[in-house]
């Protein structure tokens, strides 16, 4: 099967927002989005998770989206990141992977 | 240490398929595997998590398996797609990445 | 918002390690990192969950960090294996990512 070129935003932030960080990654024409419990510690040096519970305490996400569109993957991590990291803590990156099957993305 | 190139591919699909799909991974010849508990929305527009409880519930898993091989990393990718998606949810990708110590995968 | 290359430092390894391995994370500057619980089965065929449960046991975690310093991440990894995985199970491997602000990593 041929492989295609597609850009993954990774979106790690606090749970209290997943609904709305949704709705923007909809909003931006993304076809889906996959949802992990994340924990950790963040760059403002506050412990999302109890020193003495670290692993077990999980009250961030990790949110990945993937789309064949450059833009709009840009576009879903500078929004997110302006309309929510003011306020919540949290962090975006993307990454560059293969696809196989463009139109499921 | 002396970094090599390798492959990571991605599989998010319905957790029931699990054991099968673990079964085609280690066919491959793959030494090891990674699976974390998954939710989400996926291109079909069918949402595997209720809105309400996006969160904490995750009826997905997403499994990672990291091959030197590039050829088996696509052949990975291209039969779980063939053999799984008519019926299950799911996607596919794959990354580029740097291992240590190419033994161990 | 300008984008910036910076490394991902990915390690799957036991439970029971995690906070010597964040601790390592941040005397190397590091400014933060993601756990995530995981399970699967290593390369040393010893399998990490029970194959019932395969999907439903993590005893192991995904710690992910990302630093703007190629250098920093190629020392977490070489020093987390070679503290560790001598006695633990244990992967550790590099990604390429992009970020949108430097002073956040």
């Amino acid at each position: 099967m041929d492989h295609h070129k597609a850009s993954k935003v990774v979106i790690i932030t606090e749970k209290i927002i997943v609904e709305k960080v949704a709705k923007l990654i909809e909003n931006a024409g993304a076809r889906g989005y996959t949802i992990t419990p994340a924990g950790g510690k963040g760059s403002r040096g506050v412990r999302s998770t109890n020193r003495a519970n670290v692993v077990d305490e999980f009250s961030n996400v990790k949110i990945e989206v993937i789309t064949g569109s450059k833009d709009a993957a840009n576009r879903i991590a500078d929004d997110v990141a302006e309309q929510f990291f003011d306020h919540y803590s949290g962090i975006t990156y993307l990454e560059e992977v293969e696809i196989l099957r463009p139109d499921k993305f």
